[in-house]
């Protein structure tokens, strides 16, 4: 499944509106904020106005204003519980990417079948992959990250699936198998490498 | 931007049929592979045509046959090599990530500014960032990640297109400025989170 792209231009507006107020904007216009997202100011418009979220035809738009509404379409006034299973390279990175907490992103938990990588002295506990359903339960976790390896993802995923959850960012390079009311966004750092490389090569 | 999605499909049906082969098939129904691959028959067929990849009306389309033809497209003949700027978490992980070799992408050099992590020892040789256009020059390097802080992003983008690179994977949050006809694939991990909790949240 591919995530909807206004769904993924919003997000873009926020971080240039952060990015903007930190320079110490207060007001934009569609086109300002159009430019640094690179879309068109009417994109802008229309992808505010589908959400509800209105400016003044002269006076632009009050940044602030503009951030809490965003808050609030991306449920932000709480910390998301996220559990992250495979301690791999790309699960230690994930582990430790500092990017997640300012979007009040939280992985509370970790899992591995390596004995030697389960311990609750690293900054995120890291427990046997058998400990999966009672740790969802015990906090709510509605979203998972799959970060092992190929021959592992599909049994992994079917484990979180009857876990309870409901959303999977997939980084093992494999399709996973799911019912239609779970959602997975499949991130293939070599397909990704692959389809620049085409697009740069063939231009 | 955003690559388009008939190439990200193509490299999906690759994936599956590699997996296919594995499990010992040699020849595929466009259902059987849209099936794999979570599109309808239809795209698949709409998708090879469009390349110029045909099947026969009853007999399908042999693995081989179609593995070769996405191997010219993806110009799998040879290495294609790309440099990597930043060593933190999440560029040492793509450093150490196995799925690049199987499709023929190799790290070829990385760049740091911080002197402890420059070594040639490590199995990738880590320079200073004022040597990328040296090195990209000498192996004739057309593609590049940045996996470097937010606030060096954009210095180091400059300093990759100046150097001759056309293609950036881009890692780090923020939304760089560029030349139209240099290609950036932005992968924000935490905005990718992000729209999958929304879109599991709301459904």
């Amino acid at each position: 499944m591919y995530l909807k792209n206004n769904i993924r231009r919003l997000l873009v507006y926020r971080q240039c509106l952060l990015k903007l107020k930190e320079l110490g904007f207060e007001v934009i216009y569609s086109y300002n904020l159009g430019r640094e997202a690179s879309v068109s100011p009417e994109q802008v418009r229309k992808d505010f106005s589908k959400f509800g979220i209105k400016g003044k035809r002269k006076a632009g738009y009050e940044i602030d204003h503009l951030l809490e509404a965003l808050d609030i379409i991306f449920k932000k006034d709480k910390d998301q519980n996220v559990i992250l299973v495979g301690m791999g390279n790309i699960g230690k990175a994930l582990s430790n990417y500092k990017g997640f907490a300012q979007h009040k992103i939280v992985i509370c938990a970790a899992f591995d079948i390596d004995p030697s990588k389960q311990t609750k002295s690293y900054k995120i506990p890291v427990y046997p992959v058998e400990d999966i359903s009672r740790i969802v339960k015990m906090y709510h976790v509605k979203i998972a990250i799959i970060a092992v390896p190929k021959p592992a993802a599909q049994e992994v995923c079917n484990r979180l699936i009857a876990s309870g959850i409901q959303g999977i960012i997939n980084f093992s390079p494999t399709n996973l198998k799911h019912p239609k009311n779970i959602f997975i966004n499949n991130i293939d750092l070599a397909n990704e490498m692959e389809s620049l490389i085409y697009f740069t090569l063939n231009q």
